[in-house]
């Protein structure tokens, strides 16, 4: 790595305070896996009963932590359970080495904690390609047991980064019929960074009370409507994951309660948009709004190849209400279009309508738009009712500092 | 536009010699269509007797240029054709004015030349979604049908080129069982430059005496194997397009003889490579070959989502032999791969193979072949007999000041 990134200009203020949640405890060490100096290592502790659901990267090339996980997560168990999490190394691509490490690890962390094996689910993020120094992350662990405490959330999140300018956290305190039942989430992810996979790593933690196929169900329809509508580079991980665990030490049942899965989708879009606002080289938060498609699938279509464009990505970084390359975009993406019914704003100033420019298009009014760090692209199609918004930052020299001129 | 980047250190040293194409005449003005003190407009004529054939985008925001000649392509003739090109202006996305434009255009031709109207074939490129001077292109015909001439290759490729750094020619004569017959052909491509299209101008001209469906026939399938294996950005333009005449003036039949479609795919070769070669910003020429796919058709989309990545483009401008970038790829395009079977190169570097790096990986080896300016990548699947070979160029600052800190 070289010198780090600076802050992005578009993260929050403050990490958000977060309430901690009863049935889960946390601790984080440095046990020196790649970088010096800091924290690289995350044990979440989860009580007997939790329900735990996953959703993973369809990447063909996954990472060893990743095929472990995907094995383990049907299973019913009520032996509580564990999720370790190591920074600086993604033991992806790393042959039956890979696994072993897993295997060694989630072995040694179910015994610090007294748990099964098959009970410790494990992430690793970071360089692909080299060995896991999976002793090193074992040597922590009694340490790591032994400090487990409730809360944390903010070091939990500066565990688990890597190119990450800052810390991300997501949580709020939900009033359902039978009382409040708390979530926290915390992500990491800034680049390779792409659509229709549970992009980077997520851990969202709540004390409400649901079975394991509903929580599964309500966190894999949550990620398509969140962490799948995101994108940096369009490059996709091989380490995605999410965990999402239910404690029930609230006694508040949540499967049926909307209230509960509306809160839990704020959770999850705050967290992907904070991942956006991470993104490598980013000084715009861009949101892509169709409308009007020919089905929900084409909104999509065109919203991410709009989101995925380096011609657009770098107009909204030069500040130019390049209309003409949303045009190009909508064109390529083989989702149905008709020219002459396509129409397109850049925030609330209607610049091209009916096939061309708007009759009282001035460009000074979307140019000012454009100056703003929140970019609001909508496009209208015309054709149906098919609609997607997706959430995207511009492409910078930022960029390419980050993954050309520094070594990674 | 702002200043004009430098030319591309992967130009060709210089524009080739290239044979006059009996039956086909040219000439270039400056028509003041966007650009000052260049010439901007490109009139061909060619003789009665000639084969028209075209491969067009299939962008669903496709220019009125385009829509006029994929209607007017297909019509048998003995009546002699012109093509004229306008660069500075793409007249895409500009509603019923833009195919007016073109009828009022191909009209005044067709006077200039004594053609009917539905024999000239026009393309423009430059902004979209700004109404096409027509009138100022018109107001040079006479003086455009006046002075063609044959030969003026270097002159003609000028004359079409926007963000283009170097003019784009090639050609050669070759010799077919009924005499020698030869081909000239030009092109204009930087930016917006991706697969699966007949990318950007280009203008093909021959001798050789083929009928328009065989003519057809052999651009549309060569053009799958050069045009569509390139990309610079992953971005589709408004208005590619891809003419090639054959005026018959040699009275060789081409149609049945292998050597006319190996020299005429060594041609349309050469201009697709020198496209990317001009890749906005580029710096290195890079070479993805793929083998030991399931099927050609993955082989395809494995070499195109490592070609089109910007986390392995910045690699490569990085000069970084950042195989795990590669492997992701991989795992991201959608198409069969085993990551325990895989094996990569670096130039004749191995450096990953059976799903981890090399037992005698030597990254000093790697990083050699990474310096130069051309690239080799290769991929092989080791499930079947799949192969492709696409090209494409690396990302750096210079794509980014091109398309963000210059307003285009």
């Amino acid at each position: 790595m070289g010198a780090t990134p600076p802050r992005s200009p578009l993260a929050p203020a403050r990490f958000p305070d977060l309430p901690p949640v009863a049935g889960v405890t946390l601790a984080t060490a440095a046990a020196g896996v790649r970088y010096a100096g800091r924290d690289d290592v995350l044990l979440a502790r989860l009580d007997p009963g939790t329900a735990v659901a996953g959703v993973f990267t369809r990447s063909a090339t996954r990472a060893a932590p990743v095929l472990d996980c995907e094995a383990k997560i049907g299973a019913e168990s009520a032996a509580g359970a564990a999720i370790l999490v190591n920074a600086g190394n993604a033991n992806a691509f790393t042959g039956r080495h890979g696994a072993e490490a897993v295997a060694r690890l989630t072995a040694a962390a179910g015994a610090a904690l007294d748990l099964p094996g098959e009970r410790v689910f494990t992430s690793s993020t970071g360089v692909i390609g080299e060995l896991l120094p999976d002793d090193r992350i074992a040597a922590a662990l009694d340490g790591l047991a032994g400090s487990l405490a409730p809360g944390g959330w903010e070091a939990a999140a500066r565990a688990i980064g890597t190119t990450d300018t800052f810390p991300k956290g997501a949580g709020t305190t939900v009033e359902l019929a039978g009382g409040p039942v708390r979530i926290a989430g915390i992500a990491k992810g800034s680049g390779m960074i792409a659509p229709d996979m549970a992009t980077m790593l997520v851990y969202i933690f709540t004390d409400a009370r649901l079975s394991r196929p509903a929580l599964q169900e309500m966190v894999s329809e949550l990620s398509d409507e969140t962490f799948n509508r995101i994108t940096v580079d369009g490059d996709t991980s091989t380490s995605d994951t999410l965990l999402a665990a239910a404690t029930g030490a609230s006694g508040v049942d949540a499967a049926s309660d909307p209230a509960f899965r509306a809160a839990l989708h704020g959770v999850m879009l705050d967290l992907a948009q904070q991942v956006v606002r991470d993104g490598e080289g980013a000084t715009k938060f861009v949101e892509i709004a169709v409308t009007g498609a020919a089905s929900a699938a084409d909104a999509r279509s065109h919203a991410f190849a709009i989101a995925n464009s380096p011609l657009v990505k770098t107009a909204v970084a030069g500040e130019d209400p390049n209309w003409g390359r949303v045009v190009m975009a909508v064109g390529k993406s083989g989702a149905a279009a008709d020219r002459d019914r396509l129409s397109i704003r850049f925030g609330d100033v209607r610049v091209a309508e009916a096939g061309w420019v708007a009759p009282d298009y001035d460009e000074a009014d979307a140019a000012a738009h454009m100056h703003g760090q929140e970019i609001r692209i909508g496009v209208d199609l015309g054709l149906g009712a098919g609609a997607a918004t997706v959430w995207t930052c511009d492409l910078t020299h930022g960029y390419i500092d980050i993954n050309a001129d520094y070594r990674s």
